[in-house]
């Protein structure tokens, strides 16, 4: 079965988020006022695996080796359980 | 009421996903199989406003303005109903 698994990754609390700041400034030039905007980065990968936890394992592999940096990136990992046919 | 609203877009079907290919090449050097991977942008705007029909308003002229192209981009925005105190 194929899972589509949702992987968000944001910046820690206290690390500056220099582009969440920058949409703020522009969306208050455009005349629309926020409190803040927070960005967050999203991949939805498409994995082959038997069950949830496979795919939740392998995508928590390519978030520890690749996605996420963990000095300034805080994850998180959402499994689709109904998956995708082949 | 301040209601986080999360907005997230993305690249409409057919539009070449470059990001998500590029991240599907490095797993796979890396030996993590995935069948495709899709990038998405999400933002978090915290909006002050009485209703979520409110909120909802807010970030939809954020989306047509500022945030993303209806050329090549779908987006869709998740009002927190419990909204936060001030």
């Amino acid at each position: 079965m194929v899972y589509p698994v949702q992987v968000s990754v944001s910046l820690k609390p206290g690390v500056l988020d220099a582009e969440g700041k920058n949409v703020q400034k522009s969306l208050e030039l455009l005349g629309i006022a926020t409190e803040s905007v927070k960005s967050v980065k999203t991949y939805v990968l498409h994995i082959e695996a038997d069950t949830t936890d496979g795919a939740t394992t392998v995508a928590q592999e390519a978030c520890r080796r690749l996605l996420a940096n963990p000095v300034v990136h805080d994850y998180s990992i959402e499994v689709d359980a109904s998956g995708e046919a082949r």
